[in-house]
């Protein structure tokens, strides 16, 4: 099984994919991000991670999507824009007819980490260390991404 | 100029489509709602508010989409789900190439009742005045959406 995971914003969206193995084992495929222009408008930015998500899902053809859930509510506008990038996420997820499912950030820090309160360097040593890399996944939304991908190859087992 | 105002939410969204002749006279075209499963998952509805807002596109042929800002963070969750569906709409507007127009609820208020305190009430009011209507366009998200639509019309004129 392929798996897409997403850590969604406008600035910079991350994704990772993995592929897991008949025995669970997880292998790294892709990683990276999507950049938007910070100058355009959010309307182009949105076009922008719309085209460049079909083009990984197209390159990749992944059996799944996993996506954070939002909770936040710290910048009402942060969580806004992060929010309309996450609905064109799942629009395209869609499109392509890509199971999408979502976790919560304490699901996920439980599933990298086995500690629902980990913190965001010690997740990514783990996503490191899950995949058997030298070194940890960069940049940061890229490995929230994979982490994200994790916790549902995690999830999936059972 | 043809005008598209759009009143975003998942469970409901809706729209307004209003002409200005040359004058400044404004005309109701279309107006109504996309209404959208809620036993649905996200992905699902968020579809559904991009295809059907693809054919109000392809049928009307604005030459601008209005939509309201997002403020709120009464009920973050709430906020959350109307910003994606937020997000659908701004990239179906690009992907037809409509220029997209923000308004914060004070500035559509103050365009459409000359008070940027109005209630709910009043808006719906002006918005029958202004269109020339018999009565209050139904449901209260379409008379929303055709307040957006009206609020750039007055915008445009200076």
């Amino acid at each position: 099984m392929r798996i897409l995971g997403i850590d969604p914003g406008t600035g910079i969206l991350g994704f990772g994919v993995i592929d897991v193995a008949r025995g669970g084992k997880l292998q790294l495929v892709d990683g990276g991000v999507i950049r938007t222009p910070v100058h355009e408008d959010d309307g182009v930015r949105l076009l922008t991670i719309y085209e460049e998500l079909q083009d990984i899902i197209m390159q990749h053809k992944p059996d799944a999507m996993s996506v954070e859930k939002l909770f936040f509510a710290r910048n009402v506008t942060t969580a806004m824009t992060v929010a309309q990038a996450r609905g064109v996420v799942l629009l395209t997820a869609m499109q392509s007819q890509i199971p999408i499912h979502e976790y919560t950030p304490m699901q996920i820090k439980q599933a990298v980490t086995g500690y629902g309160k980990a913190d965001k360097k010690q997740i990514q040593e783990m996503v490191k260390v899950l995949l058997g890399l030298q070194t940890i996944p960069k940049p940061d939304d890229a490995a929230d991404a994979l982490a994200a991908a994790i916790t549902h190859a995690q999830q999936a087992k059972f």
